[in-house]
């Protein structure tokens, strides 16, 4: 039994045009101008609306057990907030401690994502450095599906990667044909800076940003970068939330190097005063690192979406609820980490960047959908309404309204960053594979219908950069035995 | 009757995958993993070659009056060696005399024009201003499909436009939702330098470069921008072709402007000392604006590519043969400026781009063809593989070789800046909306075949700035009358 | 009568240090460790306060004729100002209009200037161009001092330069060893964003700055340059305000270009917002060109003198009172440009300057004199506390504070862009060759004490400029006659 | 009895100017126009020649056990070189073993030094880190004059400073009022780097650039910047040798950062052709790091000095003869890493700084002295022509040629980098407090004769440093007990 959606305005990364997308068993099978629907299919008229790719969220961490305690949105409740906002599919983290066999927790992962209703995928964290861990990494890579693997160069003390295991993952990654991803900030000033906030005496959610200033983030972006440079493997820059990060990946760009930067809606809309608000409760919930950045750095931000040095859209959706928050009550650096969107990402994204005109509508689905399908290399099979591809997608009324609240969001969190946002486009309906699993408010999708995605190795640019090195090999220098 | 490409691999901008191509009344009707010929159709087995979108080159001037003399190239050479080379559509420009009515000289270029075998398109240069220019702007606009105007900051005393031509016109095009083009060159500064060498005793060819050095293309590339970005229009700067240039676009993009930067073969591949060369006829062929750079910027012109600051290649092809040359003999200010490459620029881009992995082969062909057709809001009818768009393409051998000379092209010109270089990959067959019209080294094509295709106007970028500038609209300061 | 100053602390660009100081026949003749006065000497104990060389204000418009008024200041109220804030010289701009002969000009100007009671030199603008103004200019040079020429690239219709005049011009100060000074806004934007805001019905001073944004000056600033560059001549932008402007000198230094940005106390400090003001009056009292920025920009201004891409500041000092200001009462281009500050350069980049730890003490003294000084080639005569120089300086208590308002400064003004501001740090005394000529709020000067300075040619880094081009001399390729 | 200096031109940083130098007892006691000398005075007539302040070389490496070996130059032999070339100062480093304890390492370096001719001071590296350096370093600055620590990122497995020992040492270096220097390369790019060159077969010299490309550098600089941004210190880069780096000091001074770097003659003149001549101790006699870069990186030094981005030029001088290069015959990684150069230095600069018109007079002897002296807080003792100044200078001819080689250098090495280069402009005396110690090729100077130089603490940019930082102070948010 087919899905037929009749009358829309399909807008993919590369154009828009009109037409009828027909899907069946999951897939897009026919696109064009007055297709004909079969007895049994499911017919939609979607006339004045979009039929946009679903949005994939490359950076999500459900049920994260984090600073003592766990992320209270799970693969279940995460995942059903991620339909209900037009999302279809996440990329999560296995992030295994520190000595922990990558595959072991791999398979606590997997296991944790099994109640899933979207597509999920998974990046796996590099957080410390032996043979065995270069070993997993193959075993993820040709076996697994998963293509990418995270460095966090925060978090001293815990699951920080110093230059040895950065330089030791990344020469492996290029081995592998995969791609590095990195969380940008220099995790020695962090624990300083963090010390010497307390030591001063600025113990509430103010010392958050005073501890982790964006030079910390800066440097760490290029340093990053320039490992991957010398080790030659393509990078991707998560949450990139200041101008020096965004400098960072454009000189590299400049430079002819293969980086990509993905951005979050929280930093391109909010700044740091929300850190300084009198109700603890409203500054610790704001609470995520990198954190939200001084003013000016938000049209930084924005300006890198519009210039291609910033390609995708996340949300690091990683949610605490105020008790959670409260651990850090006396001290900021022990307030859990992270703020919720995986819901509303695409909405706030189609308001504040189409809507503005700041991007145009191809462009919004290139940053919500298609350039992470790209980078990650499951395009086609993602990130595109095409004949083929899964039929993941939205329908999109760019005429309707929502105000954004914690009272109605189906995120598993008790605050919303976006609290009374309104905003004007959203998807009336959302397909995943081919099902209605969300229309007009409601949910219709059962746990585990979601399906873990492999991700191959070898993208194209894997590849041009293995060719680009092989051609500028150096030999060595001739010499007579002259000594 | 049909033509049926079976076997190859499709190479779009955004992916590659296998299939066959089924054309028909000049339009790619079907593509599908196996399809069957239908009686009469033509039928080319690709196995083990490519099928990419045919070239678009977005600068050529054919039988340009140009120096006294006019290029030896016409519409019908000129375009028989772009088909001979991969390329299916051009864009060449009007060039009205200051003073000249602006919808005349499109009559006269049209005329010109029907002789050609491939298709092509106009962009109209701008190289005066009053109101009837204004007028003429809107005509061309509205009824012949001339989406881009083009604006030549070089060239005092002839068709050189100031400051208030550019501020006017750009003004005029963002009205009209068309794109401004323009060569950047500082006009006056051109003028005193050439003055100063030749007071100086330089009269060779040697004081072309020396009379245009990058800073006065920085400079004028930096203007434009400038002032496009206060008129609120989209703006293309043709042949890039210095590190200066690129900066100045990649700057304006940081910014999140909407600038395009193009940039030709030849920059990126030769250097300035040809223009020392004692052979004086070697030196002058190679005599163009911008000219030819000192080593080192070659590679900012890759990076540039690479990164995404410049988005297209073409050639601004226009040939003198060396008599024409000859003019200049005793004062390089006379030597008709120009080279050819319009046959070239296909192979010499795959052989130096793919082949050397600086590009991915999707990448080489959204610079050769697919983003030229979105700029100038030809896409999808150009551009690409796909059902519904014009049936103009290339099978392409990866594997074939060639050695470039001006004793085996088909341009008709003396010389070849290319002249002995290799080349890997190669079209084996052009397709031009759907006929065969170029297979193995045999032209298949009558003079007329070429059509005109009309650009519409309001692209995506023209919507999108005019979007933006509406929501950043500025009201007046209520007072008192406190005075 | 000689002075001498005991116990002070000696403040200069290069050092500090403790000594008394002897001051005899306007000349600095003795500086030791503990002096002794002749009989007759005047002596002044300095215990705790500093002395630093008197400023030099490069930057001022005494009694300008101006946009259908004058300004309200002149020669001899405008520098009485001076010496009460501790400025004991001036350069002016003799400004000749459109085809006026420039000595003509400067003999006018001198006139004006004979009731000066601090020295004045002056700068003088080339806002035309012929063989006369090129005869003009070697005549001013050779024989009256005039080191330095000025270009308005502002102002279409009255005393822009085109490119035309300033590569003309910036050819001819080369040859006669000058330096080349210019305001940097590109006219003819100016001219069509004002007729923009004019049709949009915005009349009031909130127009002036959206008539000339950054880009306005950033574009000129750069093509200026570019042009000094290729012409071979040292330059040096007036009045920079904008982070565009500071970017575009920084790119020229760090190219090894001589390039010198000046900046003012009002745009260090003050932002947009003044001219959005409710009162009428208020705002228009802050129009001047460039207009103060958007928040940002100040500390970019900063960073640009901290970093020593800035080298100088000025106040080009230019008052209108308000009945000269209601002339632009309906259209704010009518509004007369120009503010004041003469007077409190010094003190206010003291306080925000040294008080805030930006500066240290010696790099105030070399951004309020010294630099200046060594750009115009009037060091060591002025800008230094030296034996052999004259005996201009300021006794400074780092301790007193004032309010500076209109109510209290010498200005001939009605308005004082630092109104209510309180400073830190001021000149009890202020002496100008050897003279006090300024006490305790008390001024001793007689108008015409004020002596002109003439201004030598050939700075070092006009030599060096011309040394470095030497070295690169291009020559001609012998060819063969094989043609 | 005293030392006259008639006739001479004195070259000051700030101005040139004519006058006699009278030295006594090591100090310059007078400087005038026409000076008389005392019975018994030395009387020298300078007439037509330079007096400059001798160079001060802040990096040198005598006698430094390394890589196995130990440097050739000793103290005497190197500073006898010094002398000879018109060096009258040095700054050498003392260089803990990892756990050595910093004072044993301070008195161990004091006693090599003893035998000096020339005067000498001390930089002290942080190597490793615990409570006893912190105390140590405090020791050092307090009671011996140190006010500048060292830290080197390279050399994994021996002295290599990790984040930890940076923020740490920087942070103490700020509490002190020092000054913190840095060797930028990242270590463990570096050791990655050289085993995979290893891998690759390639043993030799030419092994070292490729596995120290400018990336490494232009990272750890980056990285160190913005650490003592951070930790709010002032820092300064040792041999700065490539684009990268000189971008990265660049950036940081763009942003109010106190910054300083410094460069060798030979980054400035030699590029990485060295590595790849077929005579291995040839190649091998250039070994040092930062390797000598690629062509182009060159003329990017050059215009760091002439923008004022670098401030200083040194040699570390660390010379290794030919049988000692040989440790590293089969494995380039052991080649001990430095060359020579004290002696050359300042006829280098000259030549190709000051004749080529890159520089003045007055820069010249800001970047070979006065700047060295301001920044380690030694001004004006050393570094200029003054009164009350140490009699250091330099009697200069700037006819005068000399080839340098190392058949007629003084310095204890068996190889020049300059070898062959004919210089114009050079030291005919060279005074060290006051004594004439080298003159016309001979040297004239007693081994110990050469005295310590104590530096003070609290640079000016130190206390401005900490003024800003306290004026930026941030405090806590008041908050109701409202959880």
């Amino acid at each position: 039994m087919g899905l037929l959606v009749k009358n829309g305005k399909i807008v993919n990364a590369d154009m828009s045009f009109f037409g009828d997308v027909l899907s069946d068993q999951g897939k897009i099978v026919q696109i064009g101008e007055t297709l004909t629907a079969a007895p049994g299919d499911e017919v939609i008229d979607a006339e004045g609306q979009l039929l946009m790719p679903g949005g994939i969220d490359p950076h999500t961490h459900m049920e994260l057990p984090f600073m003592g305690t766990v992320a209270s949105d799970d693969f279940y409740t995460g995942t059903r907030a991620a339909l209900a906002g037009g999302t279809t599919t996440i990329i999560d983290f296995v992030i295994p401690n520190p000595q922990q066999d990558l595959l072991e927790a791999y398979e606590l992962w997997q296991q944790k994502a099994e109640k899933s209703v979207a597509d999920y995928s998974f990046h796996v964290a590099v957080t410390w450095w032996d043979e065995s861990v270069r070993e997993a990494m193959g075993v993820l890579a040709n076996e697994h599906g998963v293509n990418s693997f995270k460095h966090f160069m925060a978090y001293k003390n815990a699951i920080m990667a110093d230059d040895e295991v950065l330089v030791n993952s990344f020469k492996r990654a290029r081995e592998l044909g995969a791609i590095c991803t990195v969380h940008a900030e220099n995790g020695e000033l962090v624990f300083t800076l963090q010390q010497e906030m307390i030591e001063q005496g600025i113990t509430g959610p103010e010392g958050h940003p005073l501890s982790r200033p964006p030079e910390v983030e800066g440097e760490a972006a290029n340093r990053a970068i320039e490992i991957a440079h010398l080790m030659n493997v393509p990078i991707y820059l998560v949450h990139t939330s200041c101008q020096q990060a965004v400098d960072a990946i454009a000189r590299a760009r400049a430079n002819g190097q293969r980086v990509y930067g993905e951005v979050l809606p929280g930093h391109l809309l909010l700044d740091d005063s929300v850190y300084r608000n009198e109700d603890w409760s409203f500054a610790a919930a704001h609470v995520m690192s990198p954190p939200f950045r001084p003013k000016g750095h938000q049209e930084h931000l924005w300006h890198g979406l519009q210039s291609g040095t910033l390609q995708t859209t996340a949300t690091d959706h990683c949610c605490f609820c105020d008790p959670q928050k409260r651990n850090g009550i006396d001290d900021f650096t022990k307030i859990p980490n992270g703020t919720g969107g995986v819901e509303d990402r695409m909405q706030v994204m189609w308001h504040h960047g189409v809507n503005s005109g700041r991007l145009t509508e191809n462009e919004f689905v290139a940053v919500t959908s298609t350039n992470t399908a790209k980078i990650f290399n499951i395009y086609p099979r993602k990130g595109v309404i095409r004949e083929g591809s899964d039929a993941d997608f939205v329908i999109w009324n760019p005429n309707t309204t929502r105000t954004i609240s914690k009272n109605t969001h189906h995120q598993k969190v008790d605050f919303n960053i976006f609290e009374g946002m309104d905003v004007q486009g959203l998807n009336t309906v959302t397909v995943s594979r081919g099902e209605v699993v969300y229309r007009d408010g409601q949910i219709f999708a059962e746990g585990g219908r979601g399906q873990y995605v492999k991700r191959p190795l070898h993208s194209a640019d894997s590849q041009a950069l293995k060719l680009h090195s092989a051609q500028r090999k150096v030999t060595p220098v001739k010499r007579e035995n002259n000594y």
